[in-house]
């Protein structure tokens, strides 16, 4: 495929719009009744057991997948990241987050160097800073060891820290590494301060010992940073580094396979093909989380994050407009909120493809008095349960030899034919958790690949930007100087004309200052 | 309008479809520059101020909207719901959670009886319990006074509690109220139990003095419950009463206006209609809801409950098939979050209509170092801001003239044209979040209504209950008598299968029971 010509006018991509009707003339409670179709849409890899036979496809949307995986130049693309290529060309960078966690042997070149050596400088770094930190070597201003952490996160950085730190909650060895040990993951300031940055010679400056501070580099996107430095320090600070270099075990073994496996074999590659079967030819916008473990409370909004902000784009990485549209609507919660919530609109509103995410092993599963399975059966009763009624439904018929009421009939038919997948982790250790993390990342890139975009940049947070900064000058120009607001049409003119009088008394100097913490 | 005709069969709903043309064919940029067309999309009530001025419509969209309101019997069916008929009809019943926070004086009949009085008799129990605990004259097992509350919730019903509570988290009255205190809304059993529910008799058997079990009505859906003792009872003990009533009689100052105001100057009846218009006409799936304010981050998880479960719909009330879509994905995050997670997508990939929340003022703002406004100012820069950036976007020639190289043009083009509307609160007092709370819960009603849906029943988790109930045999089965899985597809069998073998070292009998609190 020449550079500038866009995925929706390859032959794959045709072959799969044809094939389109084949699909839509088949309900899924006929797909599942295949076995050997079930049989080959299942895929276990390091303990991870994935099963997407309930996706709206056949053995051969697959090969025409594989097909358009083929015109895309996916293998080449996938190469190119690995090798530090500088993949995100608007921005003219690599994308290197493989990087973070590559084994200390590993060779990452990129621009000519091995960049391994210094992810794990800064690695040891870390180690050895949070184990200082840990057994009470380092201390405070006060003489005392520290027990409380405040990670204070710039932007979309902290959602991936905060989805670790959380999934961590129910882990044995994590558990017992943190006791007495206290991490948030605010916006805020702290007294007591290291830094992570790209910018050493700046966090000399703001007045850091160069000594506390620790490097990533500009080959990290910020969504894609909670295995730089951003994550690792906060993590190893409450974890201690042995579980930290046990969740970056667990995405890099993720890496591997997804370079390496064969593409009909291979987890992010069959996932990213899949969401573009189910966004771009089944016309299907959003995309549905759902995690059965409250540990996996914030996996959905970093993974909102991570595939947002990364396939939200309206231009090939060429800058060609797409005559598609890319990227979904990710959203989601713990399934056990999810079916209290929004579960009525996917099983009787819209179609919304559902990733099921469910764990083998709970930290201590307890029975509750009168109930015939623990807790943790019971709850992944529900992981087991849902993807069938999604796919099957139930018809008038069934409803109709049950007795169901006449005029109830409609309301309790459920369409069925409704497409997940379902992923079983063996727990939620670090080393698990760090495989769902890496899944998703490379899913994301996949589909991106596929798409044509640059999924690395974010120029599309630009514009808010630019104008926040002009109705900032504007709110300092009239607290200060009761400058009339200038500039802006008349719909803001009178809304921020409303709003500075209504909160005129708040002071216009800055004699307010932070209070310390 | 017969009660069997579809809405899209009305001659409005077809007026509507015509007019999209001149709609798609007007960039909101030439929208905003009509002043008139502006002056007259913005609203006040009751402090409160909305700006929907920046939706893709007219004046003329907005008349023929008013009409499609009319064809749908819009009034008759928000007085009947006020009257207390049972609307709900597939469940034979009423839908009255607006007596849940009318005023003492008020009637609101529920066949043939008044419901005010037996709503205040509960609340002043609630005042009266909460006052002893508060005041220590309630004391616990050991004869100390209690501070801690955990509020033990069921299903969705703990997801508006958790809003409520987090919202309150910068008003100074409530922090002032709950000083010393600590609420917690986590699905757990407690030891000192009240309950709330709606058979006292079953509370009772249970083993609850009837003296502390607060009564709720069946008239009262679960994501309709928060103002009623399912949430009151909780907040009620935790910022005491009055804080409580303010909160119910913002709720009931925005019922009143809903029942009696015109629909043109009507905030959730014109909240309802353009979202109607957007998701039935303009085809947009989804909303975001961005309120810029991090004491709000539980507002749009518990509005995904209450529109998703409440419009998730495929029939109409009286079980004919849609034709169309109803029901929007409501997802968001506080603005701070979003804006570097999902703007990327909203901004220059996938059109979806955006709530801006902005509050005016803010508990205590702050001047930074080196920062020309406060803290608060700086956020609601960006409120401004986002709605101007999606509605104008940018063009290449802005982007030439601002020398922008060749090859990043169309990457930082913004095509604009995205619809947002504007919320502005006075503060987050308790009778401001009650204000909110009870915008958007009548809006998804104006919205169930238009589509003729019952928006007040959840058939749609049935079926996957049902299903879950025949896993939790099996696990049973097979994990007690070494039952193999039978009845299932192979999928799910094979999976079952997985998960058993895996997790076999897991005691069969109940013999790990539940940990004391």
């Amino acid at each position: 495929m020449a550079s500038s010509t866009l995925i929706c006018e390859t032959q794959p991509w045709k072959d799969l719009k044809a094939h389109l009707d084949d699909i839509k003339n088949t309900h899924l409670r006929n797909l599942m009744s295949d076995t050997d179709r079930c049989k080959s849409m299942m895929l276990e890899f390091d303990n991870l057991f994935l099963d997407y036979s309930r996706q709206c496809a056949t053995t051969d949307t697959i090969d025409k997948l594989l097909k358009l995986a083929e015109a895309a130049r996916l293998k080449e693309k996938i190469t190119s990241m690995f090798n530090g290529e500088r993949i995100n060309s608007t921005e003219n960078r690599p994308v290197l987050h493989v990087a973070l966690r590559a084994s200390r042997d590993a060779v990452i070149q990129s621009d000519g160097t091995n960049v391994v050596p210094e992810v794990w400088k800064v690695l040891d770094k870390i180690r050895d800073f949070s184990e200082r930190v840990r057994t009470g070597a380092w201390v405070g201003a006060t003489g005392k060891a520290l027990t409380n952490v405040i990670a204070v996160g710039i932007g979309g950085s902290f959602l991936g820290p905060l989805f670790v730190h959380t999934a961590l909650q129910t882990d044995a060895e994590a558990i017992e590494s943190a006791a007495g040990r206290n991490l948030r993951l605010p916006e805020a300031v702290a007294k007591h301060m290291v830094a992570v940055s790209t910018n050493l010679t700046l966090v000399e400056k703001f007045g850091i010992d160069p000594e506390n501070a620790f490097a990533f580099w500009d080959w990290v996107g910020g969504r894609y940073s909670v295995c730089s430095a951003v994550g690792v320090l906060p993590l190893s600070l409450q974890y201690g580094f042995p579980v930290v270099e046990k969740f970056l075990k667990g995405a890099s073994s993720i890496d591997q396979h997804f370079s390496s496996a064969p593409f009909e074999k291979n987890i992010p590659v069959l996932l990213g093909l899949l969401s573009v079967w189910n966004v771009s030819f089944l016309g299907y916008p959003a995309r549905a989380i759902l995690p059965y473990s409250q540990a996996l409370e914030k996996f959905a909004p970093h993974i909102q994050q991570v595939s947002m902000e990364s396939n939200g784009k309206g231009v090939s990485i060429e800058g060609v407009p797409l005559p598609f549209e890319a990227g979904e609507i990710d959203f989601g919660e713990p399934g056990t909120n999810g079916q209290h919530s929004f579960y009525q609109l996917i099983h009787q509103g819209r179609v919304i493809p559902c990733d099921f995410i469910g764990v083998v092993k709970s930290q201590q599963p307890v029975y509750l008095k009168g109930e015939v399975v623990n807790n943790h059966d019971e709850l992944m009763s529900n992981f087991f349960a849902q993807p069938d009624a999604l796919a099957y439904g139930k018809t008038a018929e069934q409803l109709l030899n049950e007795n169901v009421a006449q005029h109830l009939i409609s309301h309790k038919t459920f369409s069925g034919n409704r497409p997940s997948l379902s992923l079983l982790l063996p727990s939620l250790s670090a080393y698990n958790v760090g495989q769902l993390l890496a899944i998703y990342e490379h899913r994301v890139a996949v589909e991106g690949f596929i798409w044509g975009i640059n999924s690395f940049d974010q120029w599309g947070v630009e514009l808010g930007k630019s104008l926040a900064s002009q109705v900032r000058k504007q709110l300092h120009a009239s607290r200060k100087k009761k400058e009339p607001v200038e500039g802006f049409n008349f719909s803001t003119t009178t809304m921020l004309t409303k709003y500075l009088e209504a909160s005129k008394d708040v002071p216009a100097d800055p004699s307010t200052h932070l209070p310390n913490m």
